[in-house]
């Protein structure tokens, strides 16, 4: 038995918390042993469902003190990088929530910062690399068994967002998923994004609308439509549906047990993201702690996975106000192939 | 185009108009004559959906009329004998509503009178073999192509119903369906039937102990487990488990429209039969008709089957009372081969 | 029992048989009673499915003969126009195969011409509007219980086309059922159209670059995109989904007898038209017969819906060579409200 | 960060091997330290998975050594009382995989020398307690909300057995867990057992007559019918309905990827028990060293469990050749209440 990972959270806001309980409590080899919060109350709460554990107010406090082998960042993306320039200059793994950074420039300076190091340290929390269903569309891509793919239509839904939920964050905060997890199954790069305005949700509060619909090229000519909708009332889905030369998949179809009432026949849909991706949430950080035992750190989406979304993002907030945008990335370094 | 056969109606109630309506208004190649029906109000309701037929009182009067071609006995079972009779006397093709008659002795006399005709001329109303999904297993079956059929797992649910439906008629009017429908998927006839008692359904009527699990033994070794649910407040469901030696088929389950409401996940479940079996009630009728012109007359269960029903009816009423009750047939004649 | 209606088909290839072999025995109140078909062969072939059936080789001499009631066009669209003028002229109801005609100016003729008599006397065959599903999720659209509609996706797939298959017959052949059957749905028209090019499929025929999306706006602002595709090698797929204020609905997937076999569950998929649409084509002609027996004629889309699939096509087909494409269409005359 | 736990595994089979796995790289809060096996070879290659931990061939030996603070039995049920006995002498928990023994006799004097501790000690390995389907429908009978549960349809399907699977571990290997589920999900103990014969499949081997359908009486009056059936080829397949006064609900339905190929829609089914009890399994070792660590030390079947499971298996065996076999059983000890 390896030495169990001691890792420090950073924020013990809502996903701080669940990280310190999945850590904690459904994954091995590893605990919390530093909570990286200034806010006192957090910090207090966030520490009975840690015992042990050390409490921080910042991360350089936590590495003088070498209390941490791992980090894990759980901060609001305008906070990552104060926190990942002194997590790599001491050299370690980091799981930063998506996303990496709110821009490309600043996600440039991480990429470059960590190419200091001698191997990627840092991966990004775009957890549905780690769904069963995505891994098994994109094991269908990989096999060619259906023939090329040719087009994905997608459509995240959630049930509702409140006032300080902005139109920009439609695509920093939710489409920001589909430009991480689409180029990862269609094995190509978004090279232009495009935004559809489709009648306005009446449920939708004053400053947004919505639903869109988000269309993709990607560079081996795969075609993607994305319906981005927040205010659907009825449950949270996240589904795609694949079209290739000689068949078809889909993924994101609610499953357990049937139920008959009332004159329905009915199957529960999930209604947040916490039920749907509570598997790849917890594969994803056994996942981790594994490679860091393993000395590969990164068992998943990279740093330099994180700036090309934020390019992506940069391009989608763009194409609200209409046009299709081109999405230029600079050719990934062998440092990250 | 041959000469539009003149349906005689025997019987004006809900059954008797409903297919007035589908020989009028869904059927190729028939129309309505005549409308035999005792009681003046019924007869005058359906006389005004059949524009042209003539009205009797008796089938005596419209067969001696020359009104018809052909007759459809909606009349309740125990009337059938007496319309059965004359009609077989005057040679005409006959659909008739299940039962063929209440029980096995008159069923016995209807065979042996119609056995003084040139061919079968009744066919009984068991319309479960004209519906798309229990063709389907039945080609299944037949086609091999998942080993051998072992057995049949059923069930049959009804919402509800009132204090006139007895502890018999769980067999007589709701059973029966599955004797006639049974040996026809499986090739095989019912050698013996048992009733278990599952926890009574406290929204049963007092007079009613029910669901029931019925057990019939084929002669083939197929063994057969149906659930009979006259309460089940949700819908009308019938559905079929079919288990092969190398695989599994079910029918009966819910299709059309997809909904998400509420956290859910939905499709409309039927709520009577008038839907579930809405195709099979036409295809009945029309492939009788069908087979009258042709002159095959018969294109469905036969008078035949309708006296080996009766006899696992008269075994699956003594079954209530426990025991596993032998049904004991005549070989089946030539004459209905 | 009103006169059997007496339906003259006007051509006798697969679509006329069809439809000879529809009237003639699976619809009440109608039969064949002339083929029009200036071919031999066919006509011969053809008329042993219609006996009693007069042959012509012109609907002119057909009506001079006073042979038909009412007129069924089964010919190719660009022979139409030949056809519906002497039927209107005639002033004889009349079933149209669809398009009304190839393009808007001809269409625009035959509406002109149509006005001159007391009602509507064409329908067009766009059967989709007959089929169960269709009229489901119409009857959620109007009844505002999932709240507005907002979007809808579409997809029409087939298994493979010929050579003969020209690029725009993606537009003329195929979406033309959407450009009928979408505002149908939505309750509103199509005011714009374009065109994405996903992946060509490479087992498309070399004159053939698809699958394609069709992007539709209609004018209560509801978005629309149509994968169009015609490759899928699997089977034959028709599908929508409505994204609603509130929820959720789709149709078009494949129901029928579940089987499980080789690690696999599975459900078997249409793999033509004619079971996906064998409902639809079936009501279609008996709600038209019926309504011809009623005096109203018309019991679906009318020649003012021809017209305004005329004018998508036109600009579906514009859109193939890029660009956001206009559809333009005078009011609606009180003649066809 | 509390102490890990110390588990040691006894007999490191394949089902040994899979607990080593998963409490050392799934499991939070525990691991591996001894291996009690018997067998050199095997013992030397479970110990490559098991870093640090120490080898035995005797529990005896481990717990003298100090050597672990918990045991998971994973030999075969003829040897767990031999293992059992120090275990519980020595105070510690105690994880066994099913059965408890393989006969009512031995499972008594477990129970009784169990009740000389404080509290129970013995979790029984009956995993589907821990699958989330079977949570689900156990949470429905307890709400009420579908009404009064009145009878369970269940299916326990295997691809293949080989020569060595008798006739009697139909019962005693495979219903033995139907034989826990089943009152865990119905809130009531088994009374009677009795097994009917379909026809035999001609896939079993000679020695086996096979599918069974096993039915059993619980004490509140819910009747259950299971078919048992080892050569069903397809794949494996555990799946229950439950009969409600007001509705209905089905687990076992396969999710995950639809696909579309080959004029069929499909979903992947299970192989084998491994992927569909994946998280059943999981969460029950999450579950027992999570009660280890509060000191409840059972999170799930106690030692009472495992012994009415011993004599239902021991009804089922003598239903085999035929009748109604009465399960009788003591009251249980306020010890297990």
């Amino acid at each position: 038995m390896s030495k169990s990972l001691r890792v420090g959270v950073v924020g013990a806001g809502a996903m701080g918390a669940d990280h310190i309980d999945r850590i904690n409590n459904r994954t091995s080899g590893a605990h919390i042993s530093a909570i990286i919060e200034p806010d006192a109350a957090r910090a207090a709460a966030a520490a009975e469902d840690a015992p042990g554990a050390q409490a921080f107010t910042r991360i350089e406090d936590a590495i003088a003190a070498d209390a941490v082998d791992a980090v894990l960042i759980a901060v609001p993306g305008q906070f990552h990088e104060p926190v990942l320039v002194p997590a790599l200059e001491a050299g370690l793994p980091i799981l930063c929530e998506k996303p990496l950074t709110p821009d490309s420039e600043s996600s440039l300076r991480i990429v470059e910062l960590e190419q200091k190091l001698d191997k990627p340290h840092i991966q990004v929390g775009f957890m549905r690399r780690f769904d069963p269903e995505y891994n098994n569309l994109r094991k269908l891509v990989e096999s060619g068994e259906a023939g090329e793919l040719l087009m994905l239509r997608g459509l995240h839904r959630n049930p509702s967002v409140g006032e300080s939920y902005t139109q920009s964050m439609l695509i920093t905060d939710s489409v920001v998923h589909e430009f991480d997890v689409i180029p990862w199954l269609a094995g190509s790069r978004v090279v232009s994004v495009e935004v559809k305005y489709p009648k306005t949700s009446s449920l939708a509060h004053s400053g947004l609308k919505e639903p869109i619909l988000v269309i993709m090229e990607l560079e081996n000519g795969v075609l993607v439509d994305v319906e981005m909708n927040v205010n659907i009332q009825f449950g949270y889905q996240v589904a795609t549906e694949a079209v290739f030369e000689k068949g078809l998949a889909r993924i994101g179809q609610p499953s357990g047990m049937q139920r008959w009432r009332d004159g329905e026949f009915l199957i529960n849909e999930h209604t947040d993201f916490t039920t749907r991706f509570a598997t790849a949430y917890d594969r994803q950080i056994q996942s981790w702690v594994d490679a860091v035992h393993e000395g590969t750190l990164v068992a998943g989406p990279n740093a330099w996975d994180g700036y090309l979304v934020a390019l992506s993002c940069e391009a989608g907030v763009k194409a609200l106000d209409g046009g299709v945008i081109p999405v230029d990335a600079a050719p990934r370094p062998d440092f990250y192939a």
